[in-house]
């Protein structure tokens, strides 16, 4: 099922258009060229549509959103939304400032999104504006449990059939919901949340897997977080064995990126997807 | 001594909002990570103050300036001093440029510093406008040395008095002046030399540690610059088991920074305080 | 031959200014760094004159340009030319849009550069302007193959002529043109298309090449070339008995470039150099 998808990024080398933040900005590159991708960055508003129309996806980072890199993300998304191609958009730290406030009601007006994905908190946030943001992750009050996971739910699919967009919410476990399916992924580790970018690099993924989804965007957002969650484990696993730390978990993350071939998420990936 | 500090890192997880370059940001993220904090970066001057005003502590690096990162430096900084939050200035390649001299200017007289970090180049320029800056590493006519440590220390000193702030000077030995203290490190290893971004990283640590300080900011800024320089010897000795070089060497010292706990930085850090 | 350039790097620590790209600004600063050399990364119009001045030589990459990034690039250059300072530029993406081709134009308009270096796809746009970019790597189509080299080396050696500059066009096999010399070099790795920023490291690498390069710029470039390409198989080696991926790679490539001497270069580049 999963397999398809990430076979076809090693076949077809989507070239993915990143604006994003320059703090992860080189571990994204190097995460989508792990995959099969390949990445290309620019947010000079005069040259994005350029570029974007040569691409196959773009991704929409807010991390270190200035006024004209939202303006770029605005020209570039208008034209990735009329040359059919996948937009993901990572509202990092939404709810953190007005401006990423107002930047993502922009970007929710103007363009047609794919995907979206985000913590808890961002996510909540977007939803219905009740997240509290704490910096770049997600605050416990804010997490997703089984007391609270129908409520949730229920108010994803909603914002789902109104955007028709695919939400993907990470954290302890991942949730991917639109507006009448919910996948449970149970992949990943704890570390992914002790070093930077874990979040802005499976939005780069997840680009890639859009621009090779075919008909089936959903199964492909699985596939995609499913890869980052297997990664994440075989990553933690070396890390243990040279009893290293966060920096060498990042590097052994991106490795592993690159070594998991598509038997291997068909194999041990653990999910489970609800219907309606 | 230090542990205390160390331990609350641990536990408070103080969010940093970090106003730095793009060469070593990356690092910097990681490595506030790896020690317990967390990392915010935004330098957009229209979000700025909220960003500061969700966090615990400020940090405001000139590697990279340009005029919109001055003109949020300025706004998060007094946003920084209204709410009491600790300040960690980089003046990096201070002396290299009009632009940085002045930059400078302005933020010593709009805001009130907690801490100033820099090479011996970097603070000799910041204090009487003498360093011979050569890009971003101190120049050997401006280290410290036996012979003139008495007349930089009593220059220094004068500073931190006037300006109310603690002077960190990273080199062969660290110093650590207050109005009326001086700490003589002798943890650390030259390979810090070797890569990008041991000073920011540092920067960016002394802020986190800041953020903890409670009512002893020297000793903070002690914890910090021994945490970093003991984190170093351990990186070293892994560099050479491997034969290694710079690259693996920066992973190691971001993992040693994880690794390292109060146990260990009451144990083997080597410093001295001198009184008055 | 080769040897003496290697060394030279060692010897006067070249301090290299780079208007580059936030995608591989860390791995370029950390691979100067191995070399013996040193960066400063300065793009603030305002300032880049200064910065230039201090420096003894300066890489432009148009990686992730902007407006601002261009004219930094133009007021660098022209003092870096007024000075004698070698300039090497590396035109990312040349043809991917109407900014980069304009921008190319105004630098080559403007500025004497010593070396130019891209892969196929980058030298057959700013030369033919007849590339068919595709993001930041050559098509296949714009592969250099013993069928087409004759005609392409033709044209490269016309434009060295008209612009008095050195051609570096990376790829399986390395070529080196100036006006009348072409070298071959058959270093090198497959797996450094698996990263991003081998171009733009070796970019840097040049420029610090060139710095110490006193009358012989083509040798030089020569072993710049061969030392990246050298660096690469030592660190692939190392990536396949680790059973490593890209990120580690990497991590190799920078730490190899530090660990090469003048007699490794001397004893195992390979290469020809053809006269006329």
């Amino acid at each position: 099922m999963l397999k398809q998808y990430r076979t076809r990024l090693n076949e077809k080398h989507p070239l993915i258009h990143c604006i994003t933040n320059y703090v992860t900005v080189n571990d994204v590159a190097n995460i989508l060229l792990a995959s099969g991708a390949s990445p290309v960055m620019a947010d000079e508003p005069k040259e994005v549509a350029e570029i974007t129309a040569a691409s196959a996806g773009l991704t929409l980072n807010l991390g270190t959103l200035n006024q004209t890199s939202l303006t770029a993300m605005l020209v570039a998304g208008k034209k990735a939304n009329q040359l059919g191609h996948p937009i993901v958009f990572d509202p990092v730290a939404l709810g953190a400032s007005t401006l990423r406030t107002q930047a993502t009601k922009q970007i929710l007006q103007q363009l047609q999104l794919t995907v979206i994905r985000g913590n808890s908190s961002e996510i909540r946030a977007l939803i219905s504006g009740a997240g509290q943001v704490k910096g770049v992750d997600a605050v416990p009050a804010d997490q997703i449990t089984p007391q609270n996971q129908f409520q949730f739910v229920t108010a994803a699919k909603r914002f789902c059939r109104q955007h028709q967009v695919i939400l993907v919410i990470t954290g302890e476990t991942d949730l991917i919901v639109s507006a009448n399916r919910v996948a449970t992924i149970n992949n990943g580790t704890a570390m992914m949340a002790n070093i930077t970018g874990a979040g802005c690099m499976l939005t780069a993924l997840l680009t890639a897997y859009m621009a090779v989804a075919q008909d089936n965007g959903f199964m492909a957002a699985v596939a995609a977080v499913c890869h980052m969650g297997l990664a994440g484990q075989k990553a933690e696993q070396k890390r243990l064995h040279y009893s290293a730390g966060n920096a060498s978990f990042r590097n052994y993350l991106i490795d592993a990126i690159g070594q998991l071939n598509g038997a291997n998420l068909d194999q041990e990936a653990i999910y489970e997807i609800d219907e309606n």
